[in-house]
């Protein structure tokens, strides 16, 4: 660790491996480093780098201006914080925690009470890229603080983005991307079960897999036009066409004894796209179904 | 166009976009290319650029000593093809048409009895990536066959991978990525769906669902280890709090009057694995409960 005068204290609350992560980015950088968690036994090689574990919550938090959570959920954020809401008056709270948008604007109103400057971030990558560029932190609250904490946040390198004054911004992007990757997962270890039963081993199916997931950003923005544009043409791929090769999976993998569920409900949304006359239309046009009627 | 004397003369059967592309890339590097399509508008810009129109089938096949399909689909393979097998006696054919591994088996069974040299190919990419070096190709069946249509596949410029003499591995790897990508997508158009009642428009929402993106390979290649070696550990992130993380989203959606039939057949697949005892394994250890054991 080199220990830099210029560097702000900064307080971990939460020692998961996202909390370990963030410490040990921090204490690289020179920022005096205080921890709290439940448990202590994960502070060990934190200590040895040389963060301060603190026993009590109170006294970490009174060790430094910016007090960093994240913990398992808005429960744990609720239970550790609600009792110690006038030790961080004056102080920045920043909300690492994994969250709807509505907790994270119920735990911004919160922090308005006890005159806590909060701000509510979410981190779009893994622990293992945290204190590298390859790290992505969204977020959001009241501008003058996140400016204020910048150059400390700075000290985790990645890409930083400001989203807004609304605290639920960040937590609502978050929840989105969530969304996506259980999606995305679900259909991975679907797939790697389909494969396995074409004796293709997992590791060889994940070679181009990998290589798959190039086509995917491109994909992503050709939707999101089509979406805020509100208009589908199914010039290169369409429903039709797209509930004709879910079907085709189905039968593969029910010829292989592979549950379909998941499938079978995607199937059934493009099925009804095409009853409503939206068959040749491009998948995109099934967002715009997703969201019921108001009644 | 570039004539090269030293280029193979080829033939493309089917003018959709994906057999434009590839009609596009053979012309640029010089091959005679000639086209057979069942509907003859969409040669135009092609024969323009050199490619030369049959009106049959039969005149389109004897003009190439390799002949690519790709077509709709197998049953479109088979109308077009069945009554010219012995036109395509001692030719190689090359079907890059979107089926099952069992369609490439029946089709490579149907070739040989004609004395036709069979490959079975997928297209990993979309067709705007054909003739460049982004492109992605595996291919299957026997290995002197892809040995002699190498040097021509080369003029697609892209990344080809040959997986063995089994005519449908080729296809078994395309279903699979094909379950992958529907699963993501639906995942995907829901996310917006989300993202959209929170009022983040889809082109905001698609900058970091991109940059997102690029933790899935990483994760993809974790799982299969996993699979692989047949050990699931969950100590970055098991069932338990997947399942947890899924419920916000399902509740989140359902506040927002959004169809969560995608996500609750996953997390009712997450639920079994807690109750069978596998809440604390990571995520992977769904695939082994995807396939229903045998009766």
């Amino acid at each position: 660790m080199v220990e830099n005068e210029d560097r702000n204290p900064v307080t971990i609350i939460g020692l998961g491996p996202m909390g370990q992560a963030l410490a040990t980015a921090f204490l690289k950088n020179g920022h005096p480093t205080t921890l709290w968690n439940r448990s202590t036994g994960k502070a060990d090689d934190l200590v040895r780098q040389g963060a301060v574990l603190a026993d009590m919550i109170a006294d970490a938090i009174t060790a430094s201006p910016l007090v960093i959570i994240c913990v398992l959920d808005y429960n744990a954020v609720q239970s550790i914080l609600e009792p110690v809401g006038d030790v961080l008056r004056g102080r920045v709270l920043v909300n690492l925690t994994t969250g709807s948008p509505e907790q994270s604007r119920r735990t911004a109103a919160w922090a308005a009470e006890f005159g806590i400057d909060y701000l509510d971030g979410v981190i779009m990558t893994l622990p293992t890229t945290i204190g590298t560029s390859a790290s992505a932190f969204l977020y959001s609250g009241p501008e003058l603080v996140y400016e204020a904490v910048h150059p400390s946040l700075m000290s985790l390198d990645g890409n930083a983005t400001y989203l807004g004054a609304d605290p639920g911004r960040a937590a609502a992007h978050d929840m989105a991307l969530l969304d996506f990757l259980w999606a995305s997962m679900s259909g991975y270890v679907h797939a790697l079960a389909l494969a396995g039963a074409e004796n293709i081993a997992a590791r060889e199916f994940a070679v181009y897999a990998r290589e798959f997931v190039a086509n995917i950003p491109d994909i992503m923005t050709q939707i999101a036009n089509q979406v805020d544009e509100g208009s589908y043409p199914g010039d290169l791929s369409n429903i039709i066409s797209a509930e004709a090769g879910m079907g085709h999976i189905i039968h593969a993998s029910e010829h292989h004894g592979i549950d379909v569920s998941f499938l079978s409900s995607v199937r059934t949304f493009a099925q009804q796209a095409i009853d409503k006359g939206y068959g040749t239309d491009s998948f995109a046009r099934v967002t715009t179904l997703l969201r019921k009627p108001q009644a």
